[in-house]
Protein backbone atom coordinates (compact mmCIF):
# COMPACT_ATOMS: atom_id res chain seq x y z
CA UNK A 1 0.00 0.00 0.00
CA UNK A 2 1.86 2.92 -1.22
CA UNK A 3 0.31 6.32 1.28
CA UNK A 4 0.63 9.96 -0.29
CA UNK A 5 -0.58 12.98 1.40
CA UNK A 6 0.38 15.45 -1.41
CA UNK A 7 -2.79 16.18 -3.18
CA UNK A 8 -0.76 17.15 -6.38
CA UNK A 9 1.11 13.91 -5.84
CA UNK A 10 -1.88 11.82 -6.25
CA UNK A 11 -3.62 13.46 -8.45
CA UNK A 12 -0.48 12.99 -11.02
CA UNK A 13 -0.29 9.47 -10.22
CA UNK A 14 -4.61 8.51 -10.57
CA UNK A 15 -3.82 10.23 -14.21
CA UNK A 16 -1.56 8.17 -14.81
CA UNK A 17 -3.37 5.14 -13.95
CA UNK A 18 -6.33 5.87 -15.15
CA UNK A 19 -4.44 6.37 -18.85
CA UNK A 20 -3.22 3.40 -18.52
CA UNK A 21 -6.94 1.86 -18.67
CA UNK A 22 -6.93 0.47 -14.75
CA UNK A 23 -10.80 1.14 -12.90
CA UNK A 24 -10.43 3.14 -10.02
CA UNK A 25 -12.22 2.26 -6.87
CA UNK A 26 -12.63 5.03 -3.85
CA UNK A 27 -13.84 5.04 -0.57
CA UNK A 28 -13.13 8.37 1.35
CA UNK A 29 -12.78 8.09 5.12
CA UNK A 30 -12.36 9.81 8.45
CA UNK A 31 -10.21 7.29 9.21
CA UNK A 32 -11.43 5.16 13.31
CA UNK A 33 -12.16 2.35 10.32
CA UNK A 34 -14.43 -0.20 11.05
CA UNK A 35 -16.39 -3.42 9.60
CA UNK A 36 -18.89 -0.68 7.92
CA UNK A 37 -15.76 1.22 6.37
CA UNK A 38 -13.93 -2.24 5.19
CA UNK A 39 -17.23 -3.38 3.79
CA UNK A 40 -17.24 -0.78 1.18
CA UNK A 41 -13.10 -1.36 0.69
CA UNK A 42 -13.74 -5.10 0.00
CA UNK A 43 -16.13 -4.25 -2.59
CA UNK A 44 -14.02 -1.80 -4.43
CA UNK A 45 -11.60 -5.10 -4.27
CA UNK A 46 -13.80 -6.84 -6.13
CA UNK A 47 -14.81 -4.25 -8.67
CA UNK A 48 -12.08 -1.98 -9.97
CA UNK A 49 -8.13 -2.81 -10.92
CA UNK A 50 -6.69 -0.17 -8.16
CA UNK A 51 -8.10 1.01 -4.71
CA UNK A 52 -7.90 4.14 -3.40
CA UNK A 53 -8.97 4.85 0.48
CA UNK A 54 -8.95 8.19 1.72
CA UNK A 55 -7.92 9.13 5.49
CA UNK A 56 -8.72 12.85 6.58
CA UNK A 57 -10.83 13.91 9.29
CA UNK A 58 -12.49 16.78 7.43
CA UNK A 59 -12.46 20.32 9.45
CA UNK A 60 -14.83 21.88 7.33
CA UNK A 61 -17.93 19.21 8.27
CA UNK A 62 -17.78 20.36 11.82
CA UNK A 63 -19.27 22.75 14.13
CA UNK A 64 -17.65 25.39 16.04
CA UNK A 65 -19.14 22.99 19.15
CA UNK A 66 -19.01 19.60 17.87
CA UNK A 67 -16.16 16.79 18.43
CA UNK A 68 -13.82 17.72 15.52
CA UNK A 69 -10.64 17.82 18.17
CA UNK A 70 -11.98 14.50 19.57
CA UNK A 71 -12.74 12.72 16.53
CA UNK A 72 -11.09 9.01 17.17
CA UNK A 73 -7.94 8.40 15.60
CA UNK A 74 -6.27 4.97 15.04
CA UNK A 75 -3.87 5.47 12.24
CA UNK A 76 -1.93 2.55 13.12
CA UNK A 77 -4.81 0.01 13.03
CA UNK A 78 -6.07 1.95 10.08
CA UNK A 79 -3.31 0.98 8.17
CA UNK A 80 -3.09 -2.47 9.00
CA UNK A 81 -6.65 -3.44 8.11
CA UNK A 82 -6.28 -1.64 4.60
CA UNK A 83 -3.27 -3.11 3.83
CA UNK A 84 -4.66 -6.51 4.62
CA UNK A 85 -7.64 -5.75 2.72
CA UNK A 86 -4.77 -5.28 -0.50
CA UNK A 87 -5.99 -1.32 -0.54
CA UNK A 88 -3.19 0.25 -2.91
CA UNK A 89 -3.39 3.81 -2.33
CA UNK A 90 -3.88 5.53 0.93
CA UNK A 91 -4.31 8.93 1.06
CA UNK A 92 -3.71 11.17 3.70
CA UNK A 93 -3.78 14.88 3.01
CA UNK A 94 -2.64 16.93 5.59
CA UNK A 95 -4.96 19.85 6.30
CA UNK A 96 -3.08 23.08 4.74
CA UNK A 97 -2.51 21.63 1.91
CA UNK A 98 -5.31 20.24 1.38
CA UNK A 99 -7.36 23.60 2.33
CA UNK A 100 -5.09 26.14 0.90
CA UNK A 101 -5.24 29.69 2.94
CA UNK A 102 -7.85 31.72 1.29
CA UNK A 103 -9.79 28.59 0.28
CA UNK A 104 -13.46 30.22 -0.04
CA UNK A 105 -14.86 27.98 -2.74
CA UNK A 106 -18.18 25.62 -1.39
CA UNK A 107 -20.30 23.25 -2.84
CA UNK A 108 -23.70 22.85 -1.46
CA UNK A 109 -26.94 20.29 -2.36
CA UNK A 110 -29.69 22.74 -1.30
CA UNK A 111 -33.06 21.10 -0.54
CA UNK A 112 -31.84 17.77 0.50
CA UNK A 113 -29.26 19.49 2.86
CA UNK A 114 -32.03 21.62 4.63
CA UNK A 115 -34.25 18.51 6.55
CA UNK A 116 -32.76 15.71 9.50
CA UNK A 117 -29.11 16.28 10.43
CA UNK A 118 -28.78 19.73 8.56
CA UNK A 119 -31.10 21.66 10.59
CA UNK A 120 -28.91 20.33 13.81
CA UNK A 121 -25.65 20.64 11.94
CA UNK A 122 -25.77 23.64 9.90
CA UNK A 123 -22.74 23.60 7.42
CA UNK A 124 -22.33 20.17 8.04
CA UNK A 125 -23.71 18.87 4.70
CA UNK A 126 -21.92 22.16 2.35
CA UNK A 127 -18.75 20.71 4.63
CA UNK A 128 -19.39 17.48 3.04
CA UNK A 129 -20.32 18.17 -0.25
CA UNK A 130 -17.41 20.36 -0.87
CA UNK A 131 -14.55 17.95 0.52
CA UNK A 132 -16.32 14.94 -2.00
CA UNK A 133 -16.30 16.95 -4.57
CA UNK A 134 -12.53 18.05 -3.99
CA UNK A 135 -11.64 14.01 -3.17
CA UNK A 136 -13.24 13.39 -6.28
CA UNK A 137 -11.48 15.60 -8.57
CA UNK A 138 -8.27 14.38 -6.85
CA UNK A 139 -8.81 10.53 -6.85
CA UNK A 140 -10.93 10.75 -10.61
CA UNK A 141 -12.39 7.27 -9.43
CA UNK A 142 -14.86 5.15 -11.67
CA UNK A 143 -16.98 4.32 -8.83
CA UNK A 144 -16.78 5.53 -4.98
CA UNK A 145 -18.75 3.68 -2.42
CA UNK A 146 -20.65 5.36 0.40
CA UNK A 147 -22.39 3.74 3.69
CA UNK A 148 -26.16 3.81 4.03
CA UNK A 149 -25.36 4.46 7.64
CA UNK A 150 -24.99 8.19 6.86
CA UNK A 151 -27.92 8.03 4.42
CA UNK A 152 -28.72 11.64 3.78
CA UNK A 153 -24.88 11.94 2.86
CA UNK A 154 -25.48 9.28 0.25
CA UNK A 155 -28.48 10.87 -0.99
CA UNK A 156 -26.43 14.00 -1.23
CA UNK A 157 -23.44 13.04 -2.57
CA UNK A 158 -25.74 11.18 -5.12
CA UNK A 159 -27.37 14.60 -6.35
CA UNK A 160 -23.93 16.05 -6.61
CA UNK A 161 -22.44 13.81 -8.91
CA UNK A 162 -25.50 14.15 -10.83
CA UNK A 163 -25.96 17.85 -10.86
CA UNK A 164 -22.59 18.81 -11.34
CA UNK A 165 -21.77 15.65 -13.80
CA UNK A 166 -18.98 13.82 -12.22
CA UNK A 167 -17.51 10.97 -14.36
CA UNK A 168 -18.32 8.35 -11.66
CA UNK A 169 -21.06 5.96 -10.39
CA UNK A 170 -21.53 5.89 -6.51
CA UNK A 171 -22.53 2.81 -4.95
CA UNK A 172 -24.08 3.05 -1.56
CA UNK A 173 -23.67 -0.26 0.23
CA UNK A 174 -25.79 -1.26 3.64
CA UNK A 175 -25.22 -0.37 7.03
CA UNK A 176 -23.13 -3.06 9.54
CA UNK A 177 -24.34 -3.81 12.47
CA UNK A 178 -22.64 -5.16 15.68
CA UNK A 179 -24.15 -8.65 17.04
CA UNK A 180 -26.40 -6.66 19.23
CA UNK A 181 -27.90 -4.72 16.87
CA UNK A 182 -26.20 -0.58 17.06
CA UNK A 183 -25.27 0.40 13.76
CA UNK A 184 -21.31 0.39 13.28
CA UNK A 185 -19.59 3.91 13.77
CA UNK A 186 -16.26 5.34 14.75
CA UNK A 187 -18.17 7.54 17.19
CA UNK A 188 -19.55 4.42 18.95
CA UNK A 189 -15.81 4.30 20.60
CA UNK A 190 -17.17 7.43 22.57
CA UNK A 191 -19.92 5.38 24.44
CA UNK A 192 -19.38 3.78 28.12
CA UNK A 193 -20.69 0.04 28.01
CA UNK A 194 -23.46 1.91 30.36
CA UNK A 195 -24.15 4.00 27.05
CA UNK A 196 -23.85 1.23 24.53
CA UNK A 197 -26.80 -0.57 26.36
CA UNK A 198 -28.83 2.76 26.10
CA UNK A 199 -27.59 3.39 22.57
CA UNK A 200 -29.63 0.03 21.87
CA UNK A 201 -32.75 1.70 21.78
CA UNK A 202 -32.06 3.01 18.54
CA UNK A 203 -31.55 0.08 16.58
CA UNK A 204 -34.24 -1.74 18.70
CA UNK A 205 -37.03 1.21 18.57
CA UNK A 206 -36.31 0.14 14.72
CA UNK A 207 -36.57 -2.96 14.70
CA UNK A 208 -39.84 -2.34 16.73
CA UNK A 209 -41.15 -0.33 13.95
CA UNK A 210 -40.68 -2.76 10.86
CA UNK A 211 -42.51 -5.31 12.82
CA UNK A 212 -45.46 -3.25 13.34
CA UNK A 213 -44.99 -2.50 9.54
CA UNK A 214 -45.05 -6.33 8.89
CA UNK A 215 -48.12 -7.04 10.82
CA UNK A 216 -49.75 -4.18 8.99
CA UNK A 217 -49.66 -0.72 11.16
CA UNK A 218 -50.27 2.15 8.69
CA UNK A 219 -50.68 4.61 11.54
CA UNK A 220 -47.86 7.19 11.47
CA UNK A 221 -48.39 8.72 14.42
CA UNK A 222 -48.99 5.44 16.28
CA UNK A 223 -45.14 3.86 15.21
CA UNK A 224 -43.64 7.69 16.13
CA UNK A 225 -44.82 7.23 19.41
CA UNK A 226 -43.74 4.35 19.83
CA UNK A 227 -40.06 4.78 18.85
CA UNK A 228 -40.05 7.89 20.70
CA UNK A 229 -41.28 6.12 23.91
CA UNK A 230 -38.46 3.48 23.40
CA UNK A 231 -35.54 6.42 23.46
CA UNK A 232 -37.21 8.21 25.89
CA UNK A 233 -37.04 5.00 28.24
CA UNK A 234 -33.26 5.02 27.56
CA UNK A 235 -33.30 8.30 27.84
CA UNK A 236 -31.60 8.77 24.48
CA UNK A 237 -31.74 12.90 23.78
CA UNK A 238 -33.75 12.82 20.69
CA UNK A 239 -32.63 15.55 17.65
CA UNK A 240 -35.23 14.15 15.24
CA UNK A 241 -37.44 10.46 14.52
CA UNK A 242 -38.28 11.21 10.65
CA UNK A 243 -40.46 9.61 8.61
CA UNK A 244 -39.39 10.94 4.79
CA UNK A 245 -39.32 10.02 0.94
CA UNK A 246 -36.05 7.26 0.48
CA UNK A 247 -35.69 9.70 -2.44
CA UNK A 248 -36.15 13.22 -1.77
CA UNK A 249 -36.06 12.94 2.32
CA UNK A 250 -39.22 14.89 2.41
CA UNK A 251 -41.32 13.92 5.07
CA UNK A 252 -44.39 11.54 4.12
CA UNK A 253 -48.01 11.56 5.21
CA UNK A 254 -49.12 8.36 4.87
CA UNK A 255 -47.52 4.99 4.96
CA UNK A 256 -48.26 3.19 1.56
CA UNK A 257 -44.92 3.62 -0.66
CA UNK A 258 -41.68 2.67 0.75
CA UNK A 259 -40.31 5.30 3.59
CA UNK A 260 -37.32 5.59 5.47
CA UNK A 261 -37.33 6.20 9.21
CA UNK A 262 -34.22 8.35 10.11
CA UNK A 263 -33.35 9.00 13.87
CA UNK A 264 -30.59 10.91 15.24
CA UNK A 265 -30.28 11.32 19.27
CA UNK A 266 -27.51 11.61 21.95
CA UNK A 267 -26.53 9.29 24.34
CA UNK A 268 -24.28 11.20 27.06
CA UNK A 269 -21.97 13.13 24.41
CA UNK A 270 -21.86 11.05 21.43
CA UNK A 271 -24.62 11.95 19.33
CA UNK A 272 -25.79 8.59 17.14
CA UNK A 273 -27.81 8.44 13.98
CA UNK A 274 -29.21 5.43 12.25
CA UNK A 275 -32.29 4.60 9.52
CA UNK A 276 -34.21 2.01 8.08
CA UNK A 277 -36.35 1.42 5.06
CA UNK A 278 -39.93 0.16 5.69
CA UNK A 279 -41.67 -1.47 2.98
CA UNK A 280 -45.31 -1.37 3.87
CA UNK B 1 -15.84 19.87 -36.48
CA UNK B 2 -18.20 17.48 -34.73
CA UNK B 3 -21.54 18.71 -32.95
CA UNK B 4 -22.71 17.03 -29.74
CA UNK B 5 -25.76 18.09 -27.59
CA UNK B 6 -25.97 14.96 -25.31
CA UNK B 7 -23.54 15.68 -21.87
CA UNK B 8 -23.15 11.81 -21.64
CA UNK B 9 -22.45 11.16 -25.33
CA UNK B 10 -20.13 13.92 -25.14
CA UNK B 11 -18.08 12.94 -21.50
CA UNK B 12 -17.24 9.44 -22.79
CA UNK B 13 -15.81 11.07 -26.16
CA UNK B 14 -13.40 12.93 -23.73
CA UNK B 15 -13.23 10.07 -21.92
CA UNK B 16 -11.94 8.29 -25.07
CA UNK B 17 -9.50 10.99 -26.22
CA UNK B 18 -8.05 11.93 -22.90
CA UNK B 19 -7.01 8.24 -22.57
CA UNK B 20 -5.45 7.98 -25.96
CA UNK B 21 -2.94 10.53 -24.63
CA UNK B 22 -4.43 13.76 -26.72
CA UNK B 23 -4.30 17.65 -24.66
CA UNK B 24 -7.75 18.71 -25.16
CA UNK B 25 -8.34 22.48 -24.69
CA UNK B 26 -11.50 24.05 -23.91
CA UNK B 27 -13.37 27.02 -24.26
CA UNK B 28 -16.78 27.82 -22.58
CA UNK B 29 -18.97 30.50 -24.38
CA UNK B 30 -22.44 31.87 -24.57
CA UNK B 31 -22.52 32.16 -28.22
CA UNK B 32 -22.62 35.43 -30.04
CA UNK B 33 -18.67 35.21 -31.02
CA UNK B 34 -17.07 38.08 -31.28
CA UNK B 35 -13.24 38.28 -31.94
CA UNK B 36 -12.30 38.26 -28.29
CA UNK B 37 -13.91 34.67 -28.21
CA UNK B 38 -12.23 33.72 -31.24
CA UNK B 39 -8.47 34.82 -29.60
CA UNK B 40 -9.33 32.27 -26.85
CA UNK B 41 -10.13 29.64 -29.46
CA UNK B 42 -7.00 30.27 -31.78
CA UNK B 43 -4.75 30.25 -28.32
CA UNK B 44 -6.35 26.88 -27.53
CA UNK B 45 -5.43 25.90 -31.12
CA UNK B 46 -2.20 26.29 -30.18
CA UNK B 47 -1.60 24.46 -26.94
CA UNK B 48 -3.76 21.45 -27.59
CA UNK B 49 -4.24 18.48 -29.91
CA UNK B 50 -7.96 19.07 -29.57
CA UNK B 51 -10.42 21.93 -29.07
CA UNK B 52 -14.06 21.61 -27.55
CA UNK B 53 -16.35 24.81 -27.68
CA UNK B 54 -19.44 25.17 -25.54
CA UNK B 55 -22.63 27.24 -26.34
CA UNK B 56 -24.66 27.38 -23.67
CA UNK B 57 -26.75 30.29 -22.73
CA UNK B 58 -26.86 29.38 -18.96
CA UNK B 59 -29.82 30.40 -17.42
CA UNK B 60 -28.51 30.19 -13.99
CA UNK B 61 -26.31 33.25 -14.47
CA UNK B 62 -28.93 35.80 -15.60
CA UNK B 63 -31.52 37.20 -13.14
CA UNK B 64 -35.20 36.99 -13.11
CA UNK B 65 -35.01 40.83 -14.44
CA UNK B 66 -32.03 40.23 -16.57
CA UNK B 67 -31.64 39.51 -20.80
CA UNK B 68 -31.71 35.49 -20.81
CA UNK B 69 -34.35 35.77 -23.29
CA UNK B 70 -33.13 38.44 -25.38
CA UNK B 71 -29.04 37.48 -25.36
CA UNK B 72 -28.28 37.67 -29.00
CA UNK B 73 -27.95 34.16 -30.37
CA UNK B 74 -26.20 33.41 -33.77
CA UNK B 75 -26.13 29.84 -34.09
CA UNK B 76 -24.98 29.67 -37.97
CA UNK B 77 -22.11 32.75 -37.48
CA UNK B 78 -21.11 31.17 -34.81
CA UNK B 79 -20.49 27.68 -36.22
CA UNK B 80 -18.76 28.59 -39.98
CA UNK B 81 -16.10 30.93 -37.70
CA UNK B 82 -15.72 27.89 -35.27
CA UNK B 83 -15.59 25.80 -38.27
CA UNK B 84 -12.94 28.27 -39.83
CA UNK B 85 -10.59 27.70 -36.55
CA UNK B 86 -10.55 24.32 -36.76
CA UNK B 87 -12.14 23.89 -33.82
CA UNK B 88 -12.94 19.82 -33.28
CA UNK B 89 -15.61 19.88 -31.16
CA UNK B 90 -18.83 22.32 -30.04
CA UNK B 91 -20.66 20.71 -27.34
CA UNK B 92 -24.13 22.37 -27.36
CA UNK B 93 -26.71 21.00 -24.55
CA UNK B 94 -30.03 21.98 -24.26
CA UNK B 95 -31.21 23.16 -21.09
CA UNK B 96 -33.07 20.36 -19.40
CA UNK B 97 -30.43 17.82 -20.32
CA UNK B 98 -27.96 20.20 -18.89
CA UNK B 99 -30.03 21.26 -15.86
CA UNK B 100 -31.66 18.10 -14.71
CA UNK B 101 -35.47 17.96 -12.86
CA UNK B 102 -34.45 18.92 -9.30
CA UNK B 103 -31.23 20.14 -9.77
CA UNK B 104 -30.27 21.52 -6.44
CA UNK B 105 -26.10 21.71 -6.21
CA UNK B 106 -24.80 24.66 -6.24
CA UNK B 107 -20.95 26.02 -6.74
CA UNK B 108 -20.27 29.42 -4.61
CA UNK B 109 -16.58 31.55 -4.18
CA UNK B 110 -17.73 33.14 -1.25
CA UNK B 111 -15.20 36.29 -1.04
CA UNK B 112 -14.55 36.80 -4.51
CA UNK B 113 -18.32 37.02 -5.56
CA UNK B 114 -19.44 39.95 -3.00
CA UNK B 115 -18.00 42.79 -4.66
CA UNK B 116 -18.23 44.35 -8.15
CA UNK B 117 -20.84 42.82 -10.67
CA UNK B 118 -22.06 40.45 -7.39
CA UNK B 119 -23.52 43.12 -5.63
CA UNK B 120 -25.44 44.33 -8.77
CA UNK B 121 -26.37 40.91 -10.13
CA UNK B 122 -27.20 38.77 -7.00
CA UNK B 123 -26.58 34.46 -7.81
CA UNK B 124 -24.71 35.58 -11.21
CA UNK B 125 -21.09 34.34 -9.68
CA UNK B 126 -23.12 31.23 -8.27
CA UNK B 127 -24.43 30.30 -11.52
CA UNK B 128 -21.06 30.81 -13.46
CA UNK B 129 -19.46 28.73 -10.85
CA UNK B 130 -21.60 25.94 -11.15
CA UNK B 131 -22.17 25.81 -15.05
CA UNK B 132 -18.09 26.11 -15.27
CA UNK B 133 -17.79 23.02 -12.86
CA UNK B 134 -20.08 21.06 -15.03
CA UNK B 135 -18.50 22.01 -17.71
CA UNK B 136 -15.18 20.99 -16.64
CA UNK B 137 -16.35 17.25 -14.94
CA UNK B 138 -18.19 17.19 -18.60
CA UNK B 139 -15.15 18.25 -21.24
CA UNK B 140 -11.97 17.35 -18.68
CA UNK B 141 -9.77 19.62 -20.68
CA UNK B 142 -5.93 19.90 -19.31
CA UNK B 143 -6.08 23.80 -20.05
CA UNK B 144 -9.29 26.25 -20.19
CA UNK B 145 -9.75 29.85 -21.49
CA UNK B 146 -11.08 32.54 -20.32
CA UNK B 147 -11.47 36.50 -21.14
CA UNK B 148 -10.20 39.54 -18.91
CA UNK B 149 -12.98 41.32 -19.81
CA UNK B 150 -14.99 39.06 -17.36
CA UNK B 151 -12.23 39.69 -14.78
CA UNK B 152 -14.14 39.21 -12.17
CA UNK B 153 -15.35 35.76 -13.45
CA UNK B 154 -11.94 34.93 -14.16
CA UNK B 155 -10.87 35.42 -10.81
CA UNK B 156 -13.21 33.23 -9.34
CA UNK B 157 -13.04 30.47 -11.56
CA UNK B 158 -9.04 30.30 -10.99
CA UNK B 159 -10.14 30.51 -7.25
CA UNK B 160 -12.94 27.98 -8.13
CA UNK B 161 -9.75 25.47 -10.30
CA UNK B 162 -7.76 25.67 -6.87
CA UNK B 163 -10.44 25.42 -4.12
CA UNK B 164 -11.89 22.72 -5.97
CA UNK B 165 -8.50 20.66 -7.10
CA UNK B 166 -9.94 20.63 -10.52
CA UNK B 167 -6.63 18.94 -12.77
CA UNK B 168 -6.69 21.90 -15.31
CA UNK B 169 -5.04 25.05 -15.94
CA UNK B 170 -6.81 28.26 -16.44
CA UNK B 171 -5.28 30.71 -18.98
CA UNK B 172 -6.79 34.48 -18.73
CA UNK B 173 -6.21 36.53 -21.89
CA UNK B 174 -6.39 40.01 -22.52
CA UNK B 175 -9.69 41.80 -23.38
CA UNK B 176 -9.76 42.77 -27.19
CA UNK B 177 -11.06 46.12 -28.32
CA UNK B 178 -12.67 47.48 -31.28
CA UNK B 179 -10.74 50.11 -33.47
CA UNK B 180 -12.76 52.86 -31.22
CA UNK B 181 -11.75 51.11 -27.54
CA UNK B 182 -14.64 49.53 -26.72
CA UNK B 183 -14.21 45.77 -25.51
CA UNK B 184 -15.53 43.51 -27.20
CA UNK B 185 -18.49 41.81 -25.65
CA UNK B 186 -21.64 40.17 -27.50
CA UNK B 187 -24.20 42.91 -25.53
CA UNK B 188 -22.48 45.85 -27.67
CA UNK B 189 -25.15 43.93 -30.75
CA UNK B 190 -27.82 46.02 -28.36
CA UNK B 191 -26.24 49.12 -28.96
CA UNK B 192 -27.68 51.76 -31.42
CA UNK B 193 -24.93 54.01 -33.54
CA UNK B 194 -25.72 56.53 -30.99
CA UNK B 195 -25.44 54.70 -27.74
CA UNK B 196 -22.05 52.95 -28.88
CA UNK B 197 -20.61 56.63 -29.19
CA UNK B 198 -22.08 57.21 -25.57
CA UNK B 199 -20.02 53.54 -24.43
CA UNK B 200 -17.11 55.29 -25.33
CA UNK B 201 -16.59 56.89 -22.81
CA UNK B 202 -16.06 54.21 -20.99
CA UNK B 203 -12.86 52.93 -22.19
CA UNK B 204 -11.66 56.48 -22.63
CA UNK B 205 -12.28 57.12 -19.25
CA UNK B 206 -9.97 53.91 -18.47
CA UNK B 207 -7.17 55.47 -21.16
CA UNK B 208 -7.37 58.84 -19.62
CA UNK B 209 -6.79 57.30 -16.10
CA UNK B 210 -3.94 55.38 -17.15
CA UNK B 211 -2.31 58.39 -18.36
CA UNK B 212 -2.84 59.82 -15.31
CA UNK B 213 -1.14 57.40 -13.61
CA UNK B 214 1.77 57.62 -16.00
CA UNK B 215 2.13 60.72 -15.30
CA UNK B 216 1.96 60.34 -11.14
CA UNK B 217 -0.91 60.82 -10.34
CA UNK B 218 -1.17 58.60 -7.10
CA UNK B 219 -4.94 60.01 -5.76
CA UNK B 220 -7.55 57.90 -5.60
CA UNK B 221 -10.19 60.51 -5.61
CA UNK B 222 -8.89 62.52 -8.15
CA UNK B 223 -8.85 59.75 -10.77
CA UNK B 224 -12.15 58.40 -9.89
CA UNK B 225 -14.01 61.56 -9.96
CA UNK B 226 -11.95 62.00 -13.00
CA UNK B 227 -13.91 59.11 -14.32
CA UNK B 228 -16.90 59.04 -13.27
CA UNK B 229 -17.26 62.79 -14.20
CA UNK B 230 -15.86 61.50 -17.73
CA UNK B 231 -18.80 57.91 -18.17
CA UNK B 232 -21.83 60.90 -16.51
CA UNK B 233 -21.05 63.30 -19.30
CA UNK B 234 -22.45 60.27 -22.49
CA UNK B 235 -25.08 59.55 -19.67
CA UNK B 236 -23.71 56.28 -19.06
CA UNK B 237 -25.66 55.15 -15.94
CA UNK B 238 -23.12 54.12 -13.65
CA UNK B 239 -23.41 50.90 -11.82
CA UNK B 240 -19.58 51.24 -10.22
CA UNK B 241 -16.59 52.22 -10.18
CA UNK B 242 -13.76 50.67 -8.41
CA UNK B 243 -10.31 50.49 -7.33
CA UNK B 244 -9.41 47.15 -6.51
CA UNK B 245 -6.79 44.75 -5.78
CA UNK B 246 -6.29 42.73 -8.81
CA UNK B 247 -5.92 39.41 -6.70
CA UNK B 248 -8.38 39.28 -4.42
CA UNK B 249 -10.35 42.29 -5.51
CA UNK B 250 -11.10 44.19 -2.18
CA UNK B 251 -10.68 47.71 -2.15
CA UNK B 252 -7.39 49.40 -2.32
CA UNK B 253 -6.61 52.42 -0.02
CA UNK B 254 -3.20 53.57 -1.68
CA UNK B 255 -2.22 53.40 -5.19
CA UNK B 256 1.43 52.34 -4.84
CA UNK B 257 0.78 48.60 -6.01
CA UNK B 258 -0.65 47.62 -9.43
CA UNK B 259 -4.53 47.86 -8.99
CA UNK B 260 -7.56 47.26 -10.94
CA UNK B 261 -10.07 49.74 -12.02
CA UNK B 262 -13.48 47.91 -12.34
CA UNK B 263 -16.53 49.56 -14.36
CA UNK B 264 -19.71 48.79 -14.84
CA UNK B 265 -22.50 50.54 -16.26
CA UNK B 266 -25.47 50.93 -18.17
CA UNK B 267 -25.64 52.78 -21.84
CA UNK B 268 -29.65 52.64 -22.71
CA UNK B 269 -30.88 48.96 -22.00
CA UNK B 270 -27.62 47.39 -22.45
CA UNK B 271 -25.17 46.89 -19.34
CA UNK B 272 -21.16 47.01 -20.22
CA UNK B 273 -18.65 46.15 -17.97
CA UNK B 274 -14.42 47.17 -18.64
CA UNK B 275 -11.58 47.30 -16.59
CA UNK B 276 -7.86 47.65 -16.77
CA UNK B 277 -5.21 46.91 -14.34
CA UNK B 278 -2.47 50.08 -13.88
CA UNK B 279 1.00 50.07 -12.80
CA UNK B 280 2.00 52.88 -10.93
Amino acid sequence: MKEIKNPKTLQREMERLRRSGRTLGFVPTMGALHEGHLSLVRRARRENDVVVVSLFVNPLQFGPKEDFSRYPRSLGEDRRALRQEKVDYLFRPLAPSFYLSGHQTFVEARELSRGLCGRFRPGHFRGVATVVTKLFNLVMPHRAYFGAKDYQQARIVQALVRDLNFNLEIKVLPTLRDRDGLALSSRNRYLSSRERKRALAIPRALAWARDEVRKGQRSLPSLKQGILRRLRASKVRIDYVEFVEPDDLTPVRGLKAPFLIAVAGWVGKTRLIDNAIMWP
